[in-house]
């Protein structure tokens, strides 16, 4: 098959013409479908929907250190629910680990914003510093953009590779610059590309000398277990103990959370990091809260018991995520493989499918897809500030959809892309 | 009965005697009982306990408007929740109630740190002002002054009258000082004296005229339904509506959770206020989380139904706390009554009651008391920075402990409190 590229203005003229008569058809079926949110199915849900019967009147609401979970107190969490958290996080004491309410983002918010009133390891706090800035690798979450940025931190962005972050630039920018005082990291099944980084790249991360004392490598491990193939998993050092073996152990926070896992609205989430930080960190906390839901930490454990029965949920969750996966690529497999009209990666495992349209494209496909029903992330979402520079990252996100649902939705997509290539290549305004 | 103060040297050193030997024997009873905390007793958690089968995966999980409540969403909570809290706080309008997380201590704890880091209604944030006050009636409840000081700021003492805070203090430093940026008030059932606010004093606060623009009144509405007598109950002025008919709709946030009407450490908490407020607030909110617990919402609303069924809880809880209330009043009239050891005041809710030792006993009640095995809140506990000006307030915690326990500690605490008194008039250490 021709790509565009090596189409005659005919060609081209001929393929807008189908495309817009396909688009135009697509159109009048008055469509309304959503593949921007990382959100789970309904179907998914109902998996773990049990969460709700694991916790009753009935039951033993003491923790096992003989807490009674209805009350108050604990402010770090019952040891039962860290010692879960660490076993997710392949964490190797679950002493270090703390247990928050139901989302892990709020704890990125929270140290952010502790590190900006009362500073990191006794540093000065970042609300008295002139400059702030922050190593973002894009194509990233925009939620963690938005933190960053709401503080006026100055973000910088980092190519990913297909081995995480450009090293050669984090390493060069933090140890130079003392003003550089963290970095976004998604390390298993980034969102929204699906990479996952190198034994190579955390490592180097875990060895990173630091300009700034008060620098820490924000870990947001939200697809730890989130795998879509049994056998073909990707893997991923931890970086907790790779932080204490390169003598940096207070470099790093990580968070994660069951959110993906039980129930989207009503998981725990947890942080990990070293004795140091941990203490810091329960310093404010103690003046925040008197503590988490610890029913809903228990209600887990319950629910769960341990790492074996979070992966079976696991793989209840990869069979119904799978199959969507499957056939956006196996679509973009046959549609668009060879057109010239975009790359994307297959990932194995995470939330989302990267589509790199031809530069200057993204924005338009967006817009073209809007208009015929299907809502797409915002391009330039995932870059700080909203901004893409080349105009060409699309993320797509399966998972909400049903099947049938998501068949019609590539569909549209793929006409959209191949539309907006082709206009593009014709120098039209797209 | 004599007074202590009335007494002959000769008559306090034999009452010293005989109370010193009724401490060794308390002594020797090795009791080890908790009069510190306002945690609700494992009995009144009983009572709760049911809100845990209130949800189950067999009910229906969507909310009223039809969003599935286990999923991500819906920033400022259900609205079916919003109408059971505004109507708990006796708030006009449920849509400018947000419903939080488990407790509304850190709504309280967000709220000053935004206004630390991104200001209030435009106004310079505060980490970048030099000097920031806050007025405090005391005694007061420690855990606000804990926010405030882990902030910087500044922290003035206001007297507590029987009618609340001395407003004309209130409105002179407000009136006169742009650096004074808020108040914490307990309204109703005071933390720790159980005083709730006049009709007058609830109007003089909604007419206040601060100097500073972004000077907000922190109403946390604590005790809003946790009377002790169906047929005499305080009652309190709404300051939303207050506020609105002076002129001052974005005056006031207001405070509030179940947390002492379900379970204390899986309940659900609110903040109430101003369009202007609500969507001040909301603009950090979607920065910091995607939402708070839905299910836990739906799981309260699903228990309570209404009002009245949260009225009914809350005779349920007055049952238990009522008889620990009166036993200790009832010894404090019967003991202390006329001795010139102290005074108090017989709250009509809420969860303590405050004892005024005479001035410079009340650290030397506390550590008797905890030698003799009952852990009080520490002395100077209930104002700005741990220090008591008078030494003279205890805050006694009457929920957690039985009444059997009760009537062993308050045994006990009556012993102290006359052997400091006598200590102290003999001019001893105390």
């Amino acid at each position: 098959m021709k790509s565009y590229q090596e189409m005659s203005k005919e060609e081209l003229l001929a393929c807008k013409a189908e495309l817009e008569a396909a688009y135009k058809e697509i159109q009048d079926r008055d469509l309304s479908l959503n593949m921007a949110r990382g959100k789970p199915s309904s179907a998914q849900l109902d998996t773990g929907v049990g969460l709700l019967d694991a916790l009753t009147s009935k039951d033993n609401l003491f923790s096992e250190e003989g807490t009674d979970c209805r009350n108050y107190g604990v402010l770090d969490g019952i040891i039962e629910a860290k010692r879960l958290m660490a076993a997710v996080m392949d964490v190797k004491d679950p002493e270090n680990v703390i247990i928050y309410g139901n989302g892990s983002l709020s704890i990125m918010y929270d140290t952010v914003s502790r590190s900006y009133t009362h500073g990191v390891a006794g540093c000065t706090p970042w609300c008295k510093l002139d400059q702030v800035k922050w190593l973002c690798p894009v194509p990233g979450y925009d939620r963690h953009f938005a933190i960053t940025e709401h503080f006026g931190i100055e973000m910088i962005n980092i190519p990913m590779l297909s081995t995480g972050p450009d090293m050669d630039m984090v390493e060069d920018f933090v140890s130079k610059d003392p003003s550089i005082k963290g970095i976004w990291c998604v390390p298993k099944y980034s969102n929204p590309q699906g990479i996952t980084y190198s034994d190579e790249t955390v490592k180097r991360f875990a060895r990173l000398k630091p300009a700034a004392k008060d620098f820490r490598i924000y870990w947001d491990n939200a697809y730890v277990i989130h795998d879509l193939y049994e056998d073909d998993k990707d893997t991923l050092l931890d970086i907790i103990g790779e932080c204490e073996k390169a003598g940096n152990p207070d470099l790093v926070f990580e968070f994660a959370s069951l959110s993906k896992v039980s129930l989207a609205g009503a998981g725990i989430a947890a942080l990990a990091c070293s004795k140091a930080n941990r203490e810091e960190t329960l310093r404010t906390m103690t003046i925040q809260t008197i503590g988490y839901d610890k029913l809903n930490m228990l209600r887990h454990v319950r629910y769960f018991k341990n790492l074996d029965g979070v992966k079976a949920r696991m793989r209840e969750h990869a069979s119904s995520m799978r199959p969507k996966f499957e056939a956006l690529l196996h679509l973009f497999d046959t549609e668009l493989s060879g057109r010239g009209a975009g790359s994307w990666i297959a990932p194995k495992g995470g939330y989302f499918i990267t589509y790199e349209a031809p530069e200057g494209c993204a924005k338009a496909i967006v817009q073209l897809c809007k208009e015929a029903g299907i809502v797409l992330t915002k391009a330039g979402a995932p870059f700080p500030y909203g901004k893409d520079p080349r105009d060409s990252v699309i993320r797509v996100a399966p998972s909400f959809p049903s099947a049938e649902e998501l068949a019609v939705a590539g569909e549209v997509f793929v006409v959209c892309v191949k539309l907006a290539t082709v206009k593009k290549l014709l120098g039209e305004a797209v």
